[in-house]
């Protein structure tokens, strides 16, 4: 059993084409021999944001404060604490900061297709 | 795409065996195609609880508000906002509000071993 606070794990820096201003730590991970899926919390910075791409398993998210936008095949969504997001696999996304940063909670499974790590779990 | 605010959605009630003052509400599950996990918002009276319980498959958890204990093997810990839990499948827990009730996602993975669907996802 595992207990961890947010507040207390604020994350590495994302070091990947397209990242501007995130943090991430990995929750609840492979590591800690969760079997199915992964629970990460992210920080951006005002103005920051997520990469934008598309691949080939889904995002559950929970938006835990701050405001930004949510950016899916063309249109922007707006985002506030409280939302829960489900972004389906091969559908082109950002997750976008606003002059408040933004936090969030980001699930994604284990495995992706074949067997095949997901990235970040 | 889905974007579901948990204000937006007070759930119903849970008529289960040794549950008191609990409300579920799937936020994102099967019936909007998610393959692989269900993300679930709960809300629990001030003194009311979860069935004491365990089985074949892990919960995520983070906690959104309020206070309260998990029960997990025969020991109590304090929850706060922020928390984030794992619990492993095959454990006895229990997730008791505070004064203050408590509020909190519950994660499960979509079907238990042999493909069975889990409750609740």
């Amino acid at each position: 059993m595992i207990i961890r606070n947010i507040d207390d794990h604020p994350g590495q820096p994302v070091d990947m084409e397209g990242v501007s201003g995130v943090r991430m730590s990995v929750m609840v991970g492979r590591d800690d021999g969760a079997p199915n899926f992964a629970l990460r919390h992210f920080t951006v910075e005002p103005g920051g944001h997520s990469p934008q791409h598309s691949h080939d398993f889904e995002h559950e998210v929970f938006v835990v404060g701050g405001n930004g936008t949510l950016y899916f095949e063309g249109d922007e969504h707006p985002l506030r604490a409280g939302d829960v997001v489900y972004v389906p696999s091969e559908h082109e996304h950002q997750f976008r900061a606003g002059p408040e940063g933004l936090r969030f909670l980001c699930l994604v499974p284990m495995s992706r297709s074949c067997g095949e790590p997901t990235p970040g779990s």
